[in-house]
């Protein structure tokens, strides 16, 4: 098999077999020849979002005006979250779109924190999101209470310390909380098995679904996760900085006290009375008016991943990873480029990154010299995200022979060495 | 002259003499019959919006995709900000947009209580927009310190407990925190008055502005004032729930610690590195990924109210506020209305309060049956907003004229009595 793949014609004859292929026709592709490997960053804009947002613009802003609150923007972060907890193995009260996943983090962390008084510690890892650690130490200094966060370290900076985490996750745990899938290497815990790992010691397990939310099959309640944040804007393809989602399980909600304790999680926000009285369930965990226009925009991109359905998406999603990493032993792997996910499929989201000492001038060279658009994370990882519902085998090859093309031929030496503070 | 103004020519002479009248043509009016006084709750869609909405979903998220970051979102939150200052009496580093207002109110009123260590009090008034009070409420359990709330009690429901508030402020006071004007009454305080009462006491100020940004001058400088918060989707016009504005003193800045501390907080974000730094300036009080079509969406409206003037903007408010109560103490206080905004311009922001017994029902015959858009704060309190970017003296003539007939011949009466919970 290897050979036929470094022909073209093996891409062309999987995706002549694909049977999601028909849902690349739903999004704007405005530059077909422009091969973009990003959407687990920003997913891409679907036609029924440009034809949505001109009706909440034209109509429900510009006609309806106040009125549009009354007529469906009061309850549509509840909504959409009910959409979207049907890709995350969540009951649909359980689920709410609001507010930045780092708000919600802190939210959902504070609240935690504040139900298992007299444990102390937060246990996390190196290869979560720096932003949530960084949410979880300024939590830490704000309550000034003795917390402390202990990041456990991967063993290879690709794969979950396991054995570690079960070791640091003791009774003065009060909360567990990891990315579900890593942001750099794509690693992919077993959520079932942490979270019983944290229940065992009677902590609580907060997940960060953002890298994996549309892409894999998540079965919150059946993990018996207890928290949940995720983004809207990579898999789900909502929009640049598109408001996020938080779970809560059921009969968590109404034990847990929302420390940004706004008007929308008021039990009677319009009586305007001076008291704070939390709502009952998940709405006591919204705090301000929500951004109508960015929250709205969620919607399509949801239902087109209901429709294609999860386990179709994560067939294809590992097919193409497979076809990926096939290409990259036969074609990169020779020219210094290592694998930095995990390389089996069970441990890995459908994002792959590859490691090579010159991966920032590759990368840059990749995009400006070859037309492919991945991302990178430093301090060397080019990552190449696969959306299924778009993404093409043609255009997973085709970037893999451009990274070699940029590798051997040596085109990224024109930049200088080094990296801008902003990527 | 109270002869005239019952004249429907009155209103059209304002009208050929309003030099901001042209301004009305700026924004989408779909419906020119329906008489809309509610801006001060949502504001009308510029049509400059539609199109950089349009720019923004097709051309920066459809085709340039994640480089959109790189070309302008990431310091999108900054440079609006930058625009918002010019109207609130800010330097351009001074305000910067991002979350909700609670959330904001949320992140400067715990700063605060950190930066005055020892001191137990937080002042504010019953005039306040609840959410504010709910939010200090929320602060002081998380924060589980000894903290309270002191709510001075307005001696009319109208106008600002000034001296009562004097009293309150003393030196276990950490914080005071005001809405600049009030959302129920209109009450507006001396800016700088009330933050030097609370410097005296060694506290810091921290004014909410939903209610008077953009309608009324305000000079954050001038009053020496520490923190602000404010919405954009009132007077602004910056959409359904558009994110809100935060100002901290420029010298004031570096010696506040943000407590949700997110990636956008983040000295270096895009090292993700695993331990917080600050940034430097107000980037620090940052958090999450900003919802960028929201966030977007409030440029032009900002940019109509720099063209027409705050200065202009505040003398047509004036003038029309003094028309529509001389038209009340005409038609309505006979009636039986009540004027619950001050009397006295000075200390009055852009809307204005009616009171009547019958307050709810007659809100509703006046949407359903005149066409004309108040809205209605419990418990019997009609407003009307005047926005002179939009409004008309007619409008305001008719919408009068309209209350009038509703009162007069009793159309509320097919409504039942009572108000239901959202309203």
């Amino acid at each position: 098999m290897t050979t036929n793949l470094l022909s073209p014609h093996a891409a062309t004859a999987l995706d002549a077999q694909d049977e999601l292929a028909h849902f690349r026709a739903q999004f704007v592709i405005a530059d077909p020849s422009l091969i973009y490997l990003d959407g687990n960053s920003l997913g891409r804009l679907p036609k029924r979002t440009r034809a949505l947002l001109q009706d909440y613009v034209d109509t429900q802003w510009g006609q309806r005006l106040i009125r549009g609150w009354n007529e469906g923007w009061l309850d549509l972060g509840q909504r959409i979250g009910g959409k979207i907890g049907r890709l995350i193995g969540a009951q649909s009260d359980e689920v709410v779109v609001a507010e930045s996943t780092s708000t919600n983090l802190f939210k959902l962390a504070t609240a935690a924190l504040k139900a298992r008084p007299g444990r102390r510690k937060i246990v996390s890892d190196d290869l979560n999101f720096p932003s949530d650690l960084y949410i979880f130490q300024g939590i830490i200094e704000l309550l000034d209470a003795g917390h402390r966060l202990e990041i456990v370290r991967s063993p290879d900076g690709i794969h979950g310390p396991v054995e570690a985490l079960a070791a640091a996750i003791d009774e003065d745990t009060a909360l567990v909380s990891l990315s579900h899938a890593a942001f750099k290497s794509a690693y992919s815990y077993d959520m079932a098995a942490v979270t019983s790992l944290a229940h065992q010691a009677g902590a609580l397990a907060l997940w960060d679904l953002s890298h994996s939310a549309g892409a894999l099959p998540i079965d919150l309640n059946g993990a018996n996760a207890d928290l949940a944040v995720g983004c809207t804007y990579k898999y789900l393809n909502g929009g640049p900085g598109a408001p996020a989602f938080l779970y809560v399980r059921r009969n968590l909600q109404d034990s847990l006290r929302n420390p940004i304790a706004g008007w929308f999680s008021q039990a009677a926000p319009f009586d305007f009375g001076l008291e704070y009285q939390p709502a009952d369930g998940l709405r006591r965990m919204l705090t301000g008016t929500p951004p109508v226009l960015s929250l709205a925009a969620i919607e399509p991109g949801v239902d087109l991943l209901l429709e294609a359905g999860i386990d179709r998406l994560r067939a294809k999603s590992l097919q193409q990873s497979e076809f990926l990493i096939a290409l990259y032993q036969d074609l990169l792997q020779p020219l210094g480029f290592q694998l930095k996910s995990p390389r089996a499929a069970t441990w890995r989201g459908s994002h792959i990154s590859l490691g090579h000492p010159e991966g920032w001038r590759i990368n840059r060279a990749l995009i400006e010299q070859m037309h492919v658009l991945p991302d990178f994370r430093a301090p060397d990882n080019i990552r190449l995200g696969i959306t299924p519902l778009v993404t093409s085998f043609d255009e997973i090859y085709q970037a893999v022979e451009r990274l070699r093309i940029v590798a051997a031929e040596r085109l990224y030496e024109r930049y200088p060495a080094g990296r801008p503070a902003v990527t």
